[in-house]
């Protein structure tokens, strides 16, 4: 009986504190209530406000932004992150530049530092157990900038604490098949110690396929090779150029999943149930433990062993052998092995988003997302400073004329600078999980720009087919930096292209993994995405990032020394993102061609034909449902594109304009099946998906293929491979049904 | 290299089709995409139009067309039953009262039928093996009516063949705890067969509870005192009162969950993934046989064994034993068994849907959809053929509107008749299953009228929240059948009434589970449904359902001498039904209030709190996250429903209009959670998942504290209850920001 007194208060006091609400509601009038002008009702995009814009985003606004954004080290959830959270509320809350509104939402979620007291150690132990060398525990304090207390040490994240002790062996990449390769020479892997190398696989991966060979802990370096196309010694490397100082190692998170780990599909509130931390999965099972070159060095060059393939050799001055151990004529005396001392530890830290929201005038609920984190491993100039450089310098234009009453979007744009990216795109993996049915009734597309600028050669672009053309619009608008003449899109086309059968070479748009904040928005949403950076000319470098990612060395000089002097990079970059923001949130019709999405379809849909075509026909499973589905999905794509510029031609009604625009906008939904793949966390995008093979196709037909392989006929796999074929067929019929005309089936 | 020619082809045949058909498409002017008038996109319900609507519907048409519908036995897949798919065709069809299309979609599912060749046989086996008798396997053809090939002799859809022999039992209502009783009477039930009776447990339940128990085949019979007040003899039943005859049986499906069997979340397209029938879940373990009263009591009244509970007593008029086996004294003799012959065949056959369509004059691409089921087990002149009649009459009725050009919805109304309902509502859940995203996306509301008069008392309703208020509003406005002169509104609240917080005294609207096909609309796709019916006084019979309830005794006969005469009860749900489908289609603002939702939660949170609270609070899980959420939903809705009757009175703009609409429409869509509980095939909402207990309070959170109750603290069911918690906090949080001005978090 309590409880019904206990809750008759209750129900009493919310009673009023919801009369308040509700009268505070309506006492304070919201432009969004207020009748739209009818005038506005059907504006479309000013094309004279949108270059007016392009002039008004300021390389040294830009620059600025970003002394002051990557002047200290701001991890996630350090006193620095926070003085960044006010810095940004501030810059959106001004009187003459800001938003509407600006908030942050904060989430309390699993993170792994290193510790404090005990750092990470990485030594050698002579046959006699007596430690004779000890490793770099940090990076070399080149610039004066890698040192002091708020410089991380590096560390694998999420990598549990240990001190492993073994033989030495190189595995290359840390590949299933490196490993696989070591013990077919005949080495025992149980209980040593892996010095691989990154590129090839994950980060986690290396750690999670080393443990399925017995090995006992895995030591990560950047070979010279990868990064520096062979440039090792001080004198080539920063602050003498851009290349990587034989100190310098890569942080970054092992965790296998991303979001935060231990409230999976649940926002990580105060209160929300949380998995054990026993009970997590995604964690590498072995410690795990990344090194600078220099010390990779002392230890590969040492090795004893077989010569390692020639693939797996690099640019550290020596022949790579496979171990295990050293040999006697090294500098390291035989017998001795490899010490790893990893103390990281979980800790439940608060982590916030900031969200800005300029309100739509005609659409408030239909919102542009525009995104990037905030959190660095260091001063993270690069990465993701640069993207918040032009994030802010955006924000500050629209603002401007938003406060000025010049300027108000059709749409809702909403601003975002997430929480906890580096750790596994945790603060917009809960923003998600927490705004689910609002963002994905409402949203119509997300826009991310993290790594702003890392080179000065050319646009890169990823993204879902129906934002290609909105992204070919805008660069065709905008000059590149630089000498060349070209805009934007022609540089770009010089760099990425491929052939289209429907319009010739043009630009290729990469496909979206899960390399940054993008991946809940596509992945879990099914809202149409796109992720841009300037980056560097891949005929002269080979480089598989830029080499002082994730490093003390991403400061703010090595950015305008060596990357974007001038920022007429960040500049273009911000003109194009701003352009695409601009279209987005103020065409009267969406700039959304579905139609893209079939070019796609028949690529994967031939792929499937060549590659798994002749074993399913010997199973007597038919591609021929997948054929007629695709073909019929262009049908429709095509008939409702065109039907839209026809309306764009007449005098549309604004309710058809929204009936259009919202089978526009909900396209990419359809292609959701949260039944799919269920082991693949947050994945249910049926055609975005992570899979094995590369094989650009279906990821879940590939993935079932390649596991049914080499099964018997009528096996589960084969029966999965079946049910997959099912699932796409459906998910494209079912993606053709909300393309037809509305009032037809 | 083959494959690419092919697909050369293959593709250019495409390229042509698919230009032909864009090129018919934009031939072919279509309404949906001509201007609206500017002076209708305004335009509210039209109350004289509604009131000439409910002039218009004729009790004497839908007497005719029950006549034609329910003339003979229409069974899933049967001919009669294609043949009622062209009536309805060309009904819809009509140049004078048919809508704007009319299509058929076909599927291939997976029924079960009896043999043809051997009838399934309930035969008593002497102690010396032969056979002693052999029970009823047809029902006894009192009218005419009952004989014939079209007549299918009583089984238990989805049961597997076999031929269990064993001692009888007496095992009520088949429920666990009904078995348990038994084996705690010292019962030994292993090889035995279980007599059960109708009611208390699902009819597949009770064969599945009963395997767990051993039992080797399960009889179902209908007790007199559940379905005719007691009353059992030839002159007290049909053809002379509306009871059951001895002979009568009850046919149904024991399949555990609904949809196409063999094709789970997948559309069952001749080309679809089918899991093979022998790993197909959800089919009783045990052969089952359901049989009528007259034979049930030859087998109860001879039982041995002690006397079963009071509770298990029956009106067959005799003392019901428990057995095992049969007493000397009896008719039967002792030691002699009880031998089942069941050879029912599981058949793939085709099974249509039939929809039809009236486009939306200003929302073409917002559906109000209104089914029922077309197939009967015999002639099922109430169930379904009352509903259908009364499909055909409101679309008549609609239909004449529109062709005369006096009228079109503002947004779109869906007809649907589907198909094999009687085997697991499998029609309509293969259409949500095909246009998942297209239904998700545009619809209001789905309207369910099966069996629309089972009797002449008052009309029952069940539904969500939202519906309650434009039922109210319907049923205020029409007068019931009969003398009584009170409206249907008043009628209905005499009989089920219940005292709500906010309204004073309503009539109760009962909540949703799998009845009838409104259960994937609302558990699947988050669609608000109503399902409506004219029922009896429950104060003048204690009967479970009408008699002849899947029965070859509902017949048209049945329904005009006992039910209905003069059909007044039909043309009442008619009116009710066609007011509600108006009301909803037309309305300028969805008659959707959001803030009813805020009672139930709020009921469900004191169940909680009393029946949960305290041991939660002992294993220290507070419920003070769930007590906020809801009060935070409670304050948004009602700002919500004030912001709408605000904007009503003002002088709205057609696109906030929309605006608001689509957050009525979509609240439900909020509640739904693939992930909550997959273990429930198909449930997904939070709110109205099934639950084990009779606390009427969240499924979720119910079910796994039910669990969990007697484990230990710390264990993993304690840990499911957290999760739960979570899982509804989350949902309500989610719909909350739904609710909440658009340009807000």
């Amino acid at each position: 009986m309590q409880w019904v007194k206990v809750l008759g208060l209750g129900l009493g006091a919310a009673a009023l504190l919801g009369l308040g609400i509700i009268l505070g509601h309506f006492a304070i009038p919201k432009g969004a209530d207020a009748p739209a002008p009818s005038t506005s009702v059907l504006q479309d995009l000013d094309l004279e406000l949108l270059k007016a814009v392009m002039g008004q985003l300021d390389a040294r606004k830009i620059r600025e932004s970003l002394w002051e954004l990557s002047r200290q080290p701001h991890l996630a959830s350090s006193p620095r992150d926070e003085a960044l959270v006010q810095l940004l509320l501030s810059r959106w809350r001004d009187s003459e530049s800001g938003l509407d509104s600006a908030e942050r939402t904060e989430y309390e979620v699993l993170l792994s530092f290193p510790s404090q007291e005990q750092p990470n150690l990485v030594e050698v132990v002579g046959p006699t157990g007596d430690i004779l060398h000890t490793y770099h525990p940090n990076e070399e304090n080149v610039t004066g900038e890698q040192g002091g207390p708020d410089v991380v040490q590096p560390y694998a994240a999420y990598a549990p604490p240990g001190t492993p002790q073994g033989l030495l062996v190189y595995a290359y990449q840390g590949k299933e098949e490196d490993f696989r390769e070591l013990q077919e020479q005949g080495i025992n892997l149980e209980g040593t110690i892996a010095l691989t190398r990154y590129g090839g696989a994950g980060r986690g991966d290396k750690a999670v396929n080393a443990a399925k060979y017995g090995v006992a802990g895995v030591l990560v370096y950047t070979d010279p090779m990868d990064v520096n196309d062979g440039q090792s010694l001080p004198s080539q490397t920063f602050p003498n150029s851009w290349g990587l100082p034989p100190s310098g190692v890569e942080r970054g998170s092992y965790y296998k999943y991303f979001g935060d780990p231990v409230t999976p599909y649940l926002p990580a509130h105060h209160s929300s149930f949380r998995v054990d931390h026993s009970n997590a999965s995604g964690f590498p099972p072995i410690p795990a433990q990344p090194i600078g070159f220099q010390d990779a060095k002392d230890l590969l060059c040492n090795l004893n062993g077989t010569l390692a393939p020639s693939a797996w050799q690099g640019a550290l001055g020596c022949e790579y052998r496979l171990g295990p151990g050293f040999r006697s004529s090294g500098s390291l005396p035989d017998g001795s092995q490899v010490k790893m001392s990893v103390y990281n530890r979980l800790e439940l830290r608060n982590s916030s988003n900031v969200l800005g929201i300029i309100r739509g005038a005609v659409e408030p609920d239909r919102y542009v997302l525009y995104g990037n984190h905030r959190d660095s491993w260091i001063h993270g100039a690069v990465d993701p400073s640069s993207g918040t450089a032009v994030l802010l310098e955006i924000s500050r234009v629209l603002g401007t004329l938003l406060k000025k009453g010049t300027w108000r979007p059709r749409r809702s744009i909403v601003f975002a600078s997430w929480g906890a990216e580096e750790f596994g795109l945790i603060g917009s993996t809960e923003f998600t999980e927490e705004f689910f049915s609002k963002l994905q009734e409402r949203t119509v597309a997300y826009i991310n720009v993290d790594v702003a600028v890392m080179a000065n050669a050319t646009l890169r672009v990823l993204g879902t087919p129906p934002v290609q053309s909105v992204v070919f619009s805008a660069t065709k608008e905008i000059d590149s930096p630089g000498p060349s003449g070209l805009s934007i899109y022609d540089n770009w086309k010089r760099h990425f292209n491929r052939s289209s059968p429907v319009y010739g070479t043009v630009p290729s748009l990469g496909s979206l993994g899960a390399g940054s904040d993008y991946a809940p928005f596509i992945h879990f949403l099914g809202i149409s995405s796109v992720d841009m950076t300037y980056t560097y000319d891949r005929s002269k470098t080979s480089a598989r990032i830029y080499p002082t990612y994730h490093t003390a060395f991403d400061t703010f000089d090595y950015m305008e020394k060596f990357l974007d002097p001038g920022f007429s990079s960040h500049q273009a970059v911000a003109q194009t993102a701003g352009n695409v923001l601009l279209r987005l949130s103020d065409s009267l019709f969406l700039p959304l061609n579905v139609s893209d999405y079939s070019e796609v379809l028949h690529s994967f849909l031939r792929a499937a034909q060549q590659e798994l075509g002749n074993l399913l026909q010997q199973h007597n499973i038919s591609l021929g449902p997948l054929v007629t589905a695709v073909e019929k999905f262009a049908v429709a794509a095509s008939a409702l594109d065109q039907h839209v510029s026809a309306q764009r031609k007449g005098s549309p009604d604004p309710l058809q304009v929204r009936m259009f625009n919202d089978q526009l906008m909900l396209l990419e939904r359809a292609f959701l099946n949260s039944r799919a793949f269920p082991e693949e966390r947050y994945y249910s995008h049926v055609l975005w998906a992570p899979h094995s093979s590369s094989v650009a196709t279906f990821p879940g037909l590939a993935n079932a293929y390649y596991r049914a392989k080499d099964t018997d006929a009528g096996s589960e796999a084969w029966a999965e491979v079946q049910r997959q074929l099912s699932i796409v067929v459906a998910a494209l019929e079912g993606a053709t049904a909300t393309l037809r005309p509305v009032a037809e089936l």
